[in-house]
């Protein structure tokens, strides 16, 4: 059993040491090498015994973020005290209010070099987030009578589709003022569902999203 | 003037016939080799002189097919006997009834193996599709009072993401089931935005190329 624990541990500070650096220096201008100078004495054959590749590193790295938002997700869900209503709204507010979002969008990969990062984030929302999270709390706001739809798969598809990937500065860059654009179209957009959620507060915390990633990517 | 040309027909020659075993054996299933064979004593150096890879020919393929798409596009968008949600309905109607479509869900390629066709895609619809074509319809729709939104270019790319990328089977499998259940969203959808414009035509049609598809693929 001892002889399995290593190469987590390994694992683990690769992405410890990957994530700071991609943190400083942003993705595209780490290097494997970079990588491999912090540490501390670890070979490029232990690297490369875990990593295909430096994009591998990052869709790693990443898969933690995701396995604590789905903490986040799971916690909202689940509670006793909200309408369905109120969960998809406290989900947005809480997504967006992270902290590691700021991570994010400091790593601020360019997901046009990075397929795999891509699909990796698309694959997720549609095959994991839709129907795990979003989508038992929109059949419980329609069994609440807070959220009507006759389609709650494809609905938690699609308000996904337009939150993640759309809204997503990294996937399509957007000014402050586009971004704006954006929040509005999908707050209408969610209002013909009957979902009247976004508020300007949110819309505050996006603005600033936007401005940490452009002043990151710029 | 006369030596241009002949790099031209090349081209051409090598895309008809990748066109037609693409359709023929799949993408997947065509390999270079392939199309070196039926090029008639063309040379593989010669083919490598104007693509990189067969991901590239395909590439060029689908641009031939957009070329024509735009040309419809363009036509509906400059007729003078509709008002702007007319036109949006007829753009609907002639882009799923094109024979073209049945070619493109024929050769079927798996973007998820083709990353490429993918971003080609992704960009074609946001960069080019949503602003030269949609937006000004949407523009002249907020003019005639046929379409109300504050933000037309956003509203173009949400629509297009809708219904060229969620709603390609090619990017995200569907059933016949659930195509179905999308179309449904997508036109609750466009009712929120005052666009009552999805009809039963459209969704049989929608059926069907969905089972061309799934036919060709499986």
């Amino acid at each position: 059993m001892a002889r399995n624990k290593q190469p987590e541990e390994t694992v683990n500070l690769i992405l410890d040491v990957s994530f700071r650096l991609f943190m400083e220096k942003g993705y595209e201008h780490t290097s494997i090498q970079d990588i491999i100078d912090h540490l501390g004495g670890l070979s490029k054959g232990a690297i490369y015994h875990h990593f295909k590749s430096k994009e591998d590193i990052l869709v790693a790295v990443t898969d933690r973020m995701t396995a604590e938002s789905n903490q986040m997700l799971a916690e909202i869900r689940d509670r006793a005290d909200l309408d369905g209503k109120e969960k998809l709204k406290r989900i947005f507010k809480d997504s967006i209010n992270r902290p590691v979002q700021n991570d994010i969008f400091t790593i601020a990969p360019d997901f046009h070099s990075n397929s795999k990062l891509l699909f990796s984030l698309l694959h997720d929302t549609i095959e994991n987030v839709a129907p795990n999270y979003i989508l038992p709390i929109l059949r419980q706001g329609i069994a609440d009578g807070s959220i009507e739809t006759d389609y709650p798969e494809q609905l938690a598809e699609l308000i996904l589709l337009a939150a993640n990937v759309w809204m997503n500065p990294m996937i399509f860059d957007s000014s402050e003022e586009e971004s704006f654009r954006k929040f509005m179209i999908l707050g209408q957009m969610l209002k013909g569902f009957g979902l009247d959620i976004m508020d300007s507060e949110m819309l505050e915390r996006l603005t600033e999203l936007t401005a940490i990633y452009r002043k990151n990517k710029g």
